[in-house]
């Protein structure tokens, strides 16, 4: 599948220098990695000097990036595809490189299990050892890999994909276009118990889980279904692996959630919200639309519209930066202060002896 | 699946305002979000201008709240069904309203294996796609569902129920009314290895895991066998999802594990322990009876008995809440630490001239 | 299965006291909970109360503990085994004592899906409800239980142990004895995506995940593949549950990777680089080897080769220690503060009026 730097280049609508055009790319590497027969990129001044270095054939060139005159004008130089948008091309250029998904053949493998009662959309791929149950309603040109597990009465819209020992319990509502990956687990009983005196009492979960369209699951996720009502994600909201999401919780659209954080029950995202790796957000919490919290960050308290915040627990960022260098100087900071207490009692002595 | 108010007034054995026993009650859900035909909750005095503005048919009232004079009296209300306890009597009315569990049919799928060895007992559930390992001893009215993994020679007690795909690996022993949720993992070895001078040699981990009766475990949860005896867990323990609990672990009875803690090799917790969401607990630390440790706390020391902890390190939770205190103000000691400097220099040159 | 404790001397290569040679041993246990026909060991001088206590058979004892002579010396006293290193003593008695995992008969089981086109070793064993997907390379030996997937094209290299609902998508090298242990998913499409004014559009994930002989993989484990290239895991690593791999990420080889971990895009790890338990690694941070992070640490700068980092942000541990000191101490130093200040304002008066 390789293909010539001419077609690359009418892809992406820039114009290639002469003589360049039948080079053939094999695919894409970094600056470092990339081999005479590869494509690479450079989206910022920083990586001027792997530039230069670079065996690749060809280099996408973001065009905010400025090459020295030396670089630009030598001989050895590689090709440039000088872009709007580096990123952008990337990803242009990746899609053409990507190799299709292997997927079931269309129809029920013989040894998957349907309901008899479940109604499955045309163009549906149902692969070995699926499980749907009954009563579910799965859409047009749905993908259940192998393993797959479907509840019963499961409502899943058209174009869904969903990737091999994914479980989504009964009544989960999902939306189009959605994917979930592998060994991810939608609809488990929310976390909920009540102390009877002698045990912890369950508290029962009716709610569900409803997913929007455009919504994308990473592997190993848990997402619980609510005490009543549900648990929601919003429409194009994408979520990373290991993340738990527990009963109630309401996730707006377009959300960014990294791997391994946690949600506890009932907190509120609104639109657009990014939480980096490993955050954790306390029980009813409410994060306002846009707000983004750093990496490894602790939500105990509401987060407003557009802030960001950082730290355990978090504060807005610039406030837990200026602490943290205060820490950073907090052991000096006592030196001094235990010297500085030495001369005020010297000062003290001398002036009762004055 | 509708009920009269009269009914629910019935399972909750309190007096119904004239007139209202008819009403017809389709669900619950908060007293925002509540729909004409609905029944809310009011627990807690801080809920009450929600409660004048809901639009639930009627609202369960904890007999500790206070309503102004105003709402009470208010044409408008809603019907009040006024309880001891409103958490208790909300589980009453979740119960009522809970959709059975969808299960296999009684007895074993015919796209199941199930061991000739094994045991089964009567009433048992075995979905599609389900393994069941040389001789098991399966109790009376388990259910597996689809594509759970049960390997050779575990024993799993009456009345547990298993969802889809978890795997419970050799000669792990589970008591009785266990449940156990989707994608789970009992039974891994455990993470132990000895660098012999060119690699991690591996140490056998020959021991198993014992659950006890009554314990509820989320989705996505890993138990590791122990090097040798056994990983313990005590009757009525609850685990929430993504929790690792290493080999050789000992948690007591009654105890709540929130998400995505992590509990290392040999650690012990006693009776009733309370751990928040991800928090870290060291290998061999030994954690008091009802100790709680809120969320995200790393637990490096052993905990008293009845302790409450936070942070990182975990310490008792006045100290970690004072040094926060103390921090969010360390950026202006700094600045005044500066000035006392100065006007200590200043000091000493008056007293210089003096 | 149980042994003689002349057969224990002689595997441990270590003399036996007179008249034991004959005494059965059935198991191994810690010196508290040992029973009177089991082995256990004294590895530190702070058990040696409990090697006076113990009711075990035998003992390893490592020659590097000091035992009181009233202890060594007693009439009840245990029989000792006197070693070099009691933990590969204690390795060498585990794996005697191990009991074999039970695994698939030779051959495919009639209820797997192997897809024609795929070679399988000689000597495979392939389980129940197995999937293996077409132009797959499955090496000699391997053993691929219950329910695990394995896509189009993946190449498995010899002695491969694959436990059940394990996941590997489509392309992914493996090599020689390698266990992945149940649940994990490998190959996951990484997480990218651009905003494109309105959505969040998916980056195509290209490339691959390549992993290395002899690595250990546990339950739970998501490693995404790559953007372009290959995420890569180096021969010898060892990899805990629940730990977060995402696209690009490189892992050199013999690192050991506890629970929980979660490491961001693009980062690189060295030879031996070892991170505790629920380490957040920033994208892009470079680890040098045999770099260490203490449990729960958050790296977001490069780590030199040797360092011992701690914290979050994790620094030097020496640093971090230092500085948790000064907080533990920091209420106190805000009161000594506020008084130090008042002196120097009395200090100030009593100067203007001199």
């Amino acid at each position: 599948m390789p293909i010539t730097l001419a077609d690359i280049a009418e892809m992406l609508n820039v114009p290639l220098p002469k003589g360049s055009s039948a080079t053939l790319i094999t695919g894409l590497a970094t600056l470092t990695d990339a081999k005479a027969n590869e494509l690479s990129f450079l989206g910022h001044d920083k990586y001027v000097k792997q530039f230069a270095a670079t065996n690749a054939a060809a280099v996408i060139v973001d065009k905010a990036v400025t090459l020295p005159k030396d670089i630009s004008d030598s001989a050895t130089a590689p090709v440039r595809l000088v872009v709007d948008n580096a990123d952008l091309a990337m990803s242009v250029v990746l899609k053409r490189f990507a190799a299709p998904i292997p997927r079931p053949p269309l129809g029920q493998s013989n040894d998957a299990f349907v309901a008899p009662s479940a109604s499955i959309g045309e163009g549906a791929r149902i692969g070995s050892h699926v499980f749907v149950g009954d009563d579910c309603r799965i859409g047009r040109n749905v993908v259940l890999h192998a393993g797959v597990y479907i509840g019963a009465s499961v409502e899943l819209g058209d174009d869904c994909e969903i990737f091999p020992n994914t479980v989504i319990r009964e009544r989960v509502t999902i939306g189009n276009r959605v994917t979930i990956n592998a060994g991810t687990v939608i609809g488990t009983d929310g976390f909920g118990y009540r102390w009877n005196g002698t045990n912890h009492a369950k508290v029962p979960q009716i709610g569900t889980v409803i997913i929007g369209d455009d919504v994308e699951i990473g592997s190993c996720v848990c997402i619980d279904r609510a005490k009543f009502a549900a648990t929601t994600i919003g429409a194009g909201t994408k979520i990373d692996n290991l993340v738990q999401i527990a009963h109630n919780v309401k996730i707006g659209p377009h959300c960014i959630i990294v791997a391994q954080v946690g949600i506890a029950g009932s907190a509120e995202l609104g639109t657009g919200v990014v939480l980096g790796e490993q955050v954790a957000v306390r029980d009813h919490a409410k994060i306002g639309d846009r707000a983004m919290a750093a990496a490894t960050s602790a939500i105990a308290e509401d987060v407003p519209a557009g802030e960001i915040v950082m730290g355990t627990p978090a504060l807005p960022r610039r406030q837990t930066l200026r602490e943290q260098a205060a820490i950073r100087k907090l052991p000096e900071l006592r030196v001094q202060v235990q010297k500085m207490a030495e001369e005020i009692e010297q000062l003290k002595k001398r002036l009762g002896n004055a």
